[in-house]
């Protein structure tokens, strides 16, 4: 990579392990990816020192780089944009006081990518009920940054760089009980998210024409009508307009026997129907190196596919395993990679 | 293994695949395997002279192995009931006349296996049409095994030899539109299944206090109500029930990440709320080498995890993987010595 991406890393719950994997990402990634930290500026550099005192952490002021931008700084330095803790933080134990900070790091890193400070941001774990806890109404990073950014309708796509291929999911519904799942899938639903699936694989992932295998919502995707007729009446023709709109989409096809290597092999994404179908085999191959992606959105943005873990944080330092952090920013990274090319 | 076991295999739709891996994968197997073929003698000589002439099959007359058992045979021979065809094969042409023979080939082996002149049954794939369009009612053959042998709740299994682990997956349900699920799934339905699960792993697979964990129906097994409320008012309460009778059955588990090698290490099989829930992750893993096993029959019966393939038949001999097939002999061997271990 010729030029580093300025990546935005939001550290998430300061209770749990999301500062440490950060920093520890973020350090051993440092020669590829410029990363920006945001969070407590001296709580983070605390944890550093801990962790290894040859990190250096180098403090800026939000202010500060409103004004004048991000300065250039060393290789061997990681930027922390200041974001100051509201009450003292015990690893493992959640403190509503805190809530507020946490949503404020996520402001910042979702200004500061539309602002073009950052390339992409990365988001660390954080507790929803802390939120909540603080008086704020949340129901999850996604949906904070669709609202944010003013998108109607994203999808969550999650990665792995499984042998002998990656493997790419995205979701047609994602947190939805099993029984209300047939109903939300619609013509005009599933066609919106083929079509930003389809813009943001070649936006973002720069594939020239995205390969989309797609599945059916019931087992054998129906098996002609006889077990079920959203194949018929819904996913077929939904595939139908977006074959006449050139896209390389194909389906519906039985889940059960389409996540086979000679299947996969000729194919960038699948498009589940939901959650349980699609992200058991992710997660079986990805060995807990899952990235989960955010796509609609104007800006990049790709997480951990793990959460705040604080009984690992509680435990102490050295606990967690940061594999699933330095994939999310590889990921992120690859993307601004891409998007760059695709501008340029 | 000191003896040998005698296992029947059903050719299954004699313008597929079947009889070619039947052949193939029972001589390969030889050494370890008694194999009995059900089928058409001549037919399936003629297939077994063109794979290889070394390969000796001898026919035997039902009338006869009813009179007088099954004969000693070389372990250099092939043993095959002989079942006459009603019209002349084409591979891969259906057609109806053959329907009843189908049917004839399985009678035989569940009739043998309740006679105990097979330790286990394993049967190639058929084809429904066929025996629909010769004029009789049949929704498959797991079905057709419980009817015949009177058996109201069987549960279907799949199961693999993956690295690094054994991987084993039976449902809760089957071939159900994904909308119905949710209220198939009850208090009563659930306990059966993991009775019988729970009775078969000991009784047929020797595990003598058998590991199950079982998944939640929603997603993040239902996250405490907030995404569907059956894990409450369902799973748990069968769970409780099941663990109440000494069973290790746990969970409800979110179904994503269920599927980790630091669980599954701890686990003899999962139990999945339904088809696209259990089944990709298996197949996945099991590159084409499942295996199908039925539990809850009085008997031990296994099959391919694949259909006739009419196409590759067509193409002529040569074409077909008989891997699923040996991997389906060879669990019904195992389950056989488990199963006379177990009672002796
Ligand atoms: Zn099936
Ligand atoms: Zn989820």
């Amino acid at each position: 990579m010729s030029k580093r991406p300025t990546i935005a890393i939001t550290c998430g719950e300061p209770a749990g392990i999301g500062p440490e994997i950060s920093i520890r990402a973020a350090w051993e990634l440092r020669a590829d990816v410029k990363s920006v930290l945001i969070g407590d500026a001296a709580f983070l550099s605390m944890i550093a020192a801990s962790i290894n005192p040859d990190i250096h952490l180098s403090a800026l002021s939000l202010q500060a780089v409103r004004n004048n931008g991000l300065p250039a700084f060393p290789r061997d330095q990681i930027a922390v944009i200041d974001c100051p803790l509201a009450a003292h933080v015990v690893p493992g134990k959640l403190d509503a006081h805190n809530g507020r900070y946490v949503l404020q790091t996520l402001d910042i890193a979702i200004d500061g990518a539309l602002q073009g400070w950052f390339d992409a941001i990365v988001t660390a774990p954080l507790q929803k009920s802390t939120i909540n806890d603080a008086g704020v109404p949340f129901t999850g990073h996604t949906e904070y940054l669709a609202d944010k950014t003013g998108t109607k309708q994203v999808v969550m796509m999650l990665a792995t760089n499984a042998t002998p291929q990656p493997l790419r999911v995205a979701l047609a519904t994602t947190h939805l009980a099993l029984k209300d799942i047939a109903s939300a899938i619609t013509f005009e639903s599933l066609s919106d998210i083929i079509d930003i699936l389809h813009a943001d694989l070649q936006k973002k992932f720069g594939i020239a024409q995205p390969r989309i295998l797609v599945t059916g919502l019931n087992p054998h995707a129906g098996e002609g009508g006889y077990l079920g007729r959203e194949e018929i009446d819904v996913i077929t023709p939904a595939l139908q307009a977006a074959q006449a709109k050139g896209y390389d989409v194909s389906g519906p096809y039985p889940a059960d026997t389409l996540f086979q290597q000679k299947l996969l092999a000729n194919a960038d994404c699948v498009l589940a129907m939901y959650h349980d179908q699609g992200l058991p085999v992710l997660k079986y191959a990805s060995f807990g190196l899952g990235v989960n992606i955010t796509l609609g959105l104007p800006i990049i943005r790709t997480s951990v596919d793990h959460g705040t873990a604080l009984d690992l944080a509680a435990a102490g330092l050295g606990q967690a395993d940061h594999g699933s952090m330095l994939e999310a920013i590889r990921v992120a990274a690859q993307m601004a990679a891409a998007s760059r090319a695709s501008t340029e």
